[in-house]
């Protein structure tokens, strides 16, 4: 697999990259990935469609750096002492209208991985890849103070547990996942099963 | 919310409800919910339109049952004695096969589902709450025996663990997921969060 070009950035403002990715995510939510083109994201965000191409490749990469510059905080800056207390810094840098929003454009973007390989690999790369760098680094912290076992089984499973919460919560509790939802399952099965 | 009506069988034979699931299926694999309609449905099996609504009452419900009728074996049926034995044994009542098609079709829905309150509705009744009672038959009797504290607190993410497992297996791991992928993570999260 070739690696998802980097963006050449310094051509736009901090605030216009943010103003266009801001419009490339409520395109989403409207019409879907499937009907996104980057002609209607050049009409909407008044730029021309070779610009969006020179700075980002391509519909895939755009969109994946769309979502990860959307994500709120980052759980790099996170050291308290313990597992428990990481986690809860990694939820309080989320609010729940956020979570709400992250939840229902990862359900607009499940179907379309499923049959495009570019965005399901500009997705890895840009999204799930460098979260789980993080994660583990906040796991092997946790490993190293004797919290949580080095051999256990668990821990290959933390991303699963977590992401695959906030998509199933809306789809079986009817509801989007809250913070409130998070420390529970936290505290229910995660924790649990990491052995803390 | 008013309930889903049951479809008035006996006006075709389980064969033909067999092909017209399996049609059902085909059409939303290749083309998706929001596209797909009561007419190609129609086209697709040879039948009126008028038949179909009279059966199914609509789409969503049409798309819920076809979804159940694909579905492999039933939890109801298990009770082997310990609750790694009735999962092992619903894990083997699914092949690699049918897991693939269910995830894919699973990712197909959830658009879908949070667009139309329809199919929300209808997968709920027809899917999502039928297995949750037999989930949870399941684990009440390995409460009864004594397997797992009643108050733990992860009895009632088991649907959440499981469901979550089978989307985010193809979105981490970039392959859908299979028995071996389920029996791992059985043993690595779900057993050890209900503290078996």
């Amino acid at each position: 697999m070739t690696e998802v070009a980097a963006p050449r950035r310094g051509r736009i403002t901090p605030e216009r990259e943010a103003e266009l990715y801001g419009a490339v995510l409520d395109l989403l939510r409207e019409v879907g990935y499937d009907s996104l083109t980057m002609d209607t994201v050049a009409a909407r965000t008044r730029s021309s469609k070779a610009t969006l191409y020179r700075q980002w490749g391509g519909k895939a990469e755009l969109v994946a750096r769309a979502m990860r510059h959307h994500k709120p905080g980052s759980i790099a800056d996170v050291d308290t002492g313990s597992l428990r207390g990481d986690f809860d810094a990694l939820l309080s840098q989320e609010n729940d209208a956020a979570l709400e929003e992250m939840s229902a454009l990862m359900r607009a973007l499940a179907m379309a991985m499923h049959h495009n390989p570019d965005l399901r690999r500009a997705f890895r790369e840009l999204l799930i890849e460098p979260e789980l760098d993080e994660f583990n680094r906040v796991l092997r912290r946790a490993v190293d103070r004797g919290e949580v076992r080095a051999d256990n089984s668990a821990l290959d499973y933390v991303p699963h547990m977590m992401l695959g919460a906030m998509i199933t919560c809306a789809v079986i509790e009817d509801r989007p996942p809250t913070q409130a939802f998070f420390r529970t399952y936290l505290d229910a099965v995660v924790l649990p099963a990491l052995g803390v």
